[in-house]
């Protein structure tokens, strides 16, 4: 990636690169917006026309059914105090704040979806409103973080799992082939090992097929008991599970003519699809914003955004050391994978250590005291290859911890299962940069 | 923290600590809408009878008033039509569907606030919100993402620097008083920069302080047009920027009585309040996150949660290994806090690598060999202190990058740069996880 340039309009406007995209993206949403405000207001205008001549003709039949027989004060009264009812929900003959209708309420707020077919209407409900929201809602988007952490490693975790598979009868027939089986198993194995990671590609698909089938399971239930179209059922699963929740749809609001029992059990299989599909859309929405964060840094570039993110006169000189150093990092029966754009840097340090686990009687001492010349080279030389070997060390130990044998798993759980944890989620962002009390 | 225990409820269920976490958050979370359906139940529950009251008396008058002159059926009719245009906001008398409506619709989609008061009706618009909605959701999230991370780099940086000034000051005084300026100096300076991290504490009241500035002077703007009580703006804040979006409250509804330049001006100073408002919330819910997630490990710690992180016939000797060896990772004249806790291990390895650039000439040679040795001796014994050095060296990589001088921070930013980014937000998971390809 052209991150050195010194002629871009990043530099030209001392921006670095994270502020740079940043600022693209707002300029982006708010391009979008307008795009979408144009679209719907094409779309929907003539709808709105409609609706309102519909009433606009049936109050005038009205009043001249009725012309001087009533008062147009009493008339206005009555359609302002019906309009007041259908808005508390008031009209529908259920009740909406029983027990049950409580807590679909409190859960939409925890969930942020906020349909709004519920709100508090005293003073005392809305404080409460605030101080309990607050507390729910940061649990709510905890909930979530931990939920995409949870599926992400689920499916990455299969995906490494078969692909190494794949790859493993791959080589198992080229070894038949060249009979020379010890080695290039071996070697293409570290590779692989070292490079492979799910493309967000497939996990967006994997995430895309959960929700839909989600969605398409829940439009079933709610076509029947609440009597929408099929159609409706799909836009109001897309409408809440992405928390938007506009409230023109909202399910278990009438009386659906189930028993109570059923009733019952219809609001918790609702519960629970709502749920499922938040979460779902909320790991899909966030799978896709990389898609989307790769979209912006091509751009940057397109753009010739060529951001200042080091100062000028060091640079240079830097990057040269960087470069020729790093193939130091690794003997030579190593393969270093330095990879300057988007991609982290990647070494195979991990496999090195698995390596000397596996064949430790043997040559070991070897490997590592190869190993520590490097380092200690490297270290002499310059601290810039301290930073790259901090980070690939880093990396290499990440992943091994993923899809190791045990010898090499148990180790790493052993230190890195807070940090697994925290580097996670925007939770990442804080825990990384604060420090945490109170444990 | 006690993750070794082999009689806890984690190990009985085959739960690893992150599944256990997950699933008490789901628990907790339970609980808490539980007790929130309660409250709410006992607080809006007369409120509801109230309205339906109302209305119903209103209605009754009407009907004995206009008994056996108003046909029952057109009555209904009109209450119908007056009940539907009143969901679609065609009563108001000013357009919803025009041109700055529509964006505010589509800004309530792409936020996923959700207000509803503009709702497509037409089959191609509901397909559309879909579509649009999906896209737009995606790059919403990435936005309060990247503003999350921006704001919390920001906070993290003056807050470290106010520190740093703090303890120098605090240095020099003592330095003077001891006359033994040189040694303490480094020593001390050294061992602040590792381990000190602003506390989540802090960062959340900074952020809750930005937050109510925003919603007092939103308020102060929203009670004068709209004519809402303060209060009800104060709550309209909250829903609003915590993308809740009931739509019980909506600004620019109304014909508020603006002149149309002043309503445009009105209109672009709602949509910065409501944007500025949900960045920073959302920031806020998710450092509030964090201290709910350190509540959760310590109802783990005190359920008796002992999780089951890896497999027993290993475990023990690996942790004695671990702890002896740890001590051998860094030379007697640096530091090093292990901590085992939920914060992360932490050892001055970057300090090291600092110094010996400081005074490179004089005695890198020492201090590099010694930690030469001590590096093979690790390896050679045991690789579980590689894992422990991996990480030490990618933390103290990751610190020093943030407030080191350009010397340090230079090299660093020339390799984790993309590292930086890619580790922020719900992206970390993904990006970490997942190969990211057409860059």
């Amino acid at each position: 990636m052209a991150r050195r340039g010194r002629n871009g309009c990043c530099n030209v406007l001392h921006l670095n690169e994270d502020n740079s995209r940043f600022l693209l993206l707002a300029l982006v949403l708010i391009g979008y917006m307008m795009f979408g405000a144009l679209l719907f207001h094409l779309l929907e205008k003539e709808a709105e026309e409609r609706a309102r001549q519909k009433y606009l003709n049936c109050l005038k039949k009205f009043r001249q059914k009725y012309l001087n027989i009533i008062n147009e004060t009493d008339l206005i009264e009555l359609l302002y105090e019906y309009g007041n009812a259908t808005a508390n929900g008031v009209i529908s003959g259920t009740d909406r704040w029983d027990l049950p209708g409580s807590f679909y309420f409190v859960a939409t707020v925890v969930s942020t979806i906020g349909f709004g077919m519920t709100t508090p209407k005293s003073i005392s409900g809305r404080m409460i409103v605030i101080i309990y929201g607050f507390l729910g809602c940061s649990g709510g988007i905890l909930f979530f973080n931990l939920f995409l952490e949870r599926i992400i490693t689920l499916l990455a975790y299969i995906m490494r799992r078969y692909h190494e598979r794949k790859i493993k009868r791959d080589n198992q027939r080229r070894d038949s082939l060249y009979n020379n089986r010890r080695e290039s198993c071996v070697s293409v194995d570290d590779r692989l090992d070292m490079n492979w990671k799910p493309s967000v590609y497939w996990v967006m698909l994997v995430l895309a097929t959960f929700t839909v089938l989600i969605a398409v399971s829940a439009s079933a239930v709610y076509s029947v008991v609440e009597k929408w179209s099929y159609f409706d059922c799909i836009y109001f699963c897309f409408v809440a599970f992405s928390t938007i929740g506009f409230g023109d749809l909202v399910t278990s609001q009438k009386n659906s003519g189930l028993d109570p029992c059923n009733s019952y059990i219809y609001r918790i299989v609702n519960f629970v699809f709502i749920a499922l599909g938040c979460c779902c859309i909320y790991s899909l929405f966030n799978v896709t914003s990389i898609v989307i964060k790769q979209f912006l840094n091509l751009l940057i570039k397109k753009l010739n955004f060529r951001c200042k993110c080091w100062r000028k006169h060091k640079a240079p000189v830097l990057t040269q050391v960087a470069r020729s150093r790093r193939n130091a990092l690794t003997p030579n029966h190593l393969r270093s994978y330095a990879h300057s754009g988007h991609k982290t840097v990647k070494v195979s340090v991990a496999a090195d250590s698995s390596d000397v686990d596996s064949t430790y009687d043997s040559d070991s001492e070897r490997r590592n005291s190869n190993e520590m010349i490097c380092m200690k080279d490297v270290i002499k030389t310059n601290k810039v290859s301290l930073a790259i070997l901090q980070k690939e060390l880093y990396e290499s130990a990440q992943r091994s911890r993923c899809y190791r044998s045990p010898a090499i798993l148990l180790p790493s759980k052993t230190t890195t299962d807070d940090f697994n944890t925290g580097t996670v989620g925007p939770l990442a962002i804080v825990s990384k940069k604060l420090g945490e009390e109170n444990d």
